[in-house]
């Protein structure tokens, strides 16, 4: 297939088959950070530019390192330190930007939806980084490759996700692409941190995380977003460790073969034991990994390098 | 020409013909943020470094791309957040970064003045990126690179500029630009912004903004600057607002051809409506695309690369 | 001789050879900072990343340099700032930081021994860029860089290094690398800056600054950090600088071709007088200089480049 959307706004408008088509692309980039010389002119004289209005040092440097080996021109712009940036609407940044003719600008905003509105403004491609509690659609793809390279498929996995539902963008993301597989999504948490209506979705609710993780291939843990405020929703840290933290006895419970996934930063003995972060199920480091490959399939895709 | 300057301290050590050459080269580098491969080798193996003494996204980005598209390594140096450089004197900086042996420094810092100390200490060239009130060059050559364009003449135009004269190093080194060609240049906002003897550059007051604009070919709005106290000189924004903000009815005023211009950001619903900005007779963002342009030409210059 | 080490993280698991050899590879690279065109290809295709956990500007600035002329991409991660790496254990830092296969990781960071906690837990090579008060070992390798280039020789040399010798990485690092060689190393400074058995190491101690200069052939002096509550140890920074601070009638002391060396950034009038920073006998700006060469040196020598 061709590629033809100009942005990457989410996993909510993409098709199936753009989905996999992401992750094929993504593929045939993995091999490039394992050469000697970890690079490709492909992107060479392309500008990207990361626009970051919430910290985050490894999704940027994700995408730096993506778009470095590809060979384009990388700025930052760190517009939590930036008071002009700060004072002016994001409208006028981001013409001002275009202005400048960069061909990609990925965008991270703590407001839902910054990025569409971005992209409709303005002609260079636009990548949503995460926008609030909205999406974060280049974390759920490169979950998607993850999955898929270790199972080899995506159909017919039973897929627990587990913590902070309603808060979590990376949740969201990866329900709307998994729906578009036939897969058995569960979802568990505290019920103040389950949105309404998860059902909706296609989605199970488990409150009982015993019963969630039974029979899991993949159990994807979310962090607890202290700096979010996501602790004012459950009684103490001690207590959600305790209900759904993720030990040893869960992962007895789930396939033998079970896959444990989390976007990271991981907060260490709160939603998951050392011994299940640094065990053999756990794929957290390859998903880090494979979200270079996904970054430099995107961000190839986008500029029309392809074509 | 060949140009033999070892800096671009300010508009005002520079010649007509040294303003037209910057112009004139800066030409030949706009086409290439408009093509597919954003890039020319010129000044591969050259290290430019930023160094900023104040906050600044849009100027620091547009230096940063400029050398880049040329293929120049970039260092970005932060001075506002670098605690061990603001322990240090502006010439032990300037000294050490010297012998890393940078071809160009390029440096915003908010005493007057500072960029020339800076260029009578090294070998390196030096770019002054805004010095306090004092000058900022490569703003008003991407001003008159922008009319000349629009324009297709400096001579015999009629160019208004308009607000916190006295604290512009924007107002400051268009004024000393413009000087150079045949214009009639004229003044206008509250008269606490006003510096004395402003007839003795050549400029006319003109207190009323109605009849400022009356006829103008150029209409070149300042920022209020917030952040430097600029506020303490008028009794409020609303009444700044009323009496010098540009709207609609002025445009009506001025020449049918009439160009708006601001160095940005805006300060939206102060010096300038959303009707004007976004408008028609709105230059705002080609001075930004121009930007790039002129700045590629000035560190090509600069950097010797044209002999 | 073949470089085999993956990682620099102090002088004192160098041996003599492996030291020299440092120095001669810093060699063959310090032409190319002097060349029109200060660029090579060496290290294309590779990556490396600075994750600076404390402020510095002159270090990171070097090595960037250092890295961008050998061709290098350079990822800046300023962990000071950055909230996620701080929530983070340093460990998963580390291995989430491997997992998008840098080359090299250039760590500084307070805690003494960080650099060579990474370097267990990762495979690309670490540079330990400062850790607390223990190495330095860059900053050593070209201090007795410019030390073999001004005198042709380390052997048969008197070296005085004077200050706060207990809290300074610099001194120790120097320390254990000057320890292989014939010189005769005398500290002084006052005696709450003093380690206790500073003797074991085989240096001399001498109190009387004017009795340790005397017949020095290099006095190196150390910063006061203030920034590390180094003003602690003594009763006031006028009487330090009365006791300890270079000034003329020391170098009158010292052999007629002295040198004398500061890590920077030199506090002006504390540690060493302006007459003495700018004389002729200062070779402040030279060590700044050969930061760069012996930077590019040992990034070439990690990267197994040589092979």
């Amino acid at each position: 297939m061709n590629w033809v959307k100009k942005d990457l706004l989410g996993i909510k408008g993409l098709t199936k088959e753009e989905i996999l088509f992401i992750l094929e692309t993504a593929e045939s980039f993995k091999e490039i950070s394992l050469r000697e010389i970890k690079k490709v002119p492909t992107l060479r004289g392309k500008t990207i530019i990361t626009l970051f209005y919430e910290p985050s040092t490894r999704t940027r440097t994700s995408f730096e390192i993506a778009a470095k080996r590809l060979s384009a021109d990388t700025i930052n712009i760190s517009a939590s330190t930036s008071s002009y940036v700060k004072g002016e609407t994001l409208k006028d940044t981001a013409k001002n930007l275009e202005s400048m003719r960069p061909d990609v600008i990925i965008i991270r905003h703590s407001m839902p939806g910054a990025p569409h509105m971005l992209a409709g403004m303005i002609d260079s491609s636009v990548v949503n980084g995460g926008d609030g509690s909205h999406e974060h659609p280049t974390q759920a793809l490169l979950d998607l490759y993850t999955i898929k390279e270790k199972k080899g498929r995506l159909d017919g996995l039973k897929i627990v996700i587990i913590g902070d539902i309603i808060h979590s963008r990376v949740a969201r993301s990866n329900i709307f692409a998994l729906r578009h597989f036939n897969v058995d999504i569960v979802c568990s948490g505290p019920p103040t941190m389950m949105p309404p209506n998860l059902e909706e979705l296609g989605v199970r609710v488990e409150y009982d995380m015993n019963k969630a993780v039974e029979d899991a291939d993949v159990i994807m843990m979310l962090r607890i977003q202290k700096e979010r405020g996501g602790t004012s929703y459950i009684p103490s840290i001690r207590e959600y460790s305790t209900l759904y933290g993720l030990k040893a006895s869960h992962i007895e419970r789930a396939k033998k073969d079970v896959i444990i996934m989390h976007p990271g930063p991981i907060n260490r003995g709160v939603e998951i034991t050392d011994e299940v972060a640094d065990g053999p199920y756990s794929v957290i480091l390859d998903q880090v990994e494979n979200g270079v490959a996904v970054r430099m399939g995107i961000l190839y895709l986008l500029t029309g390098s392809a074509s």
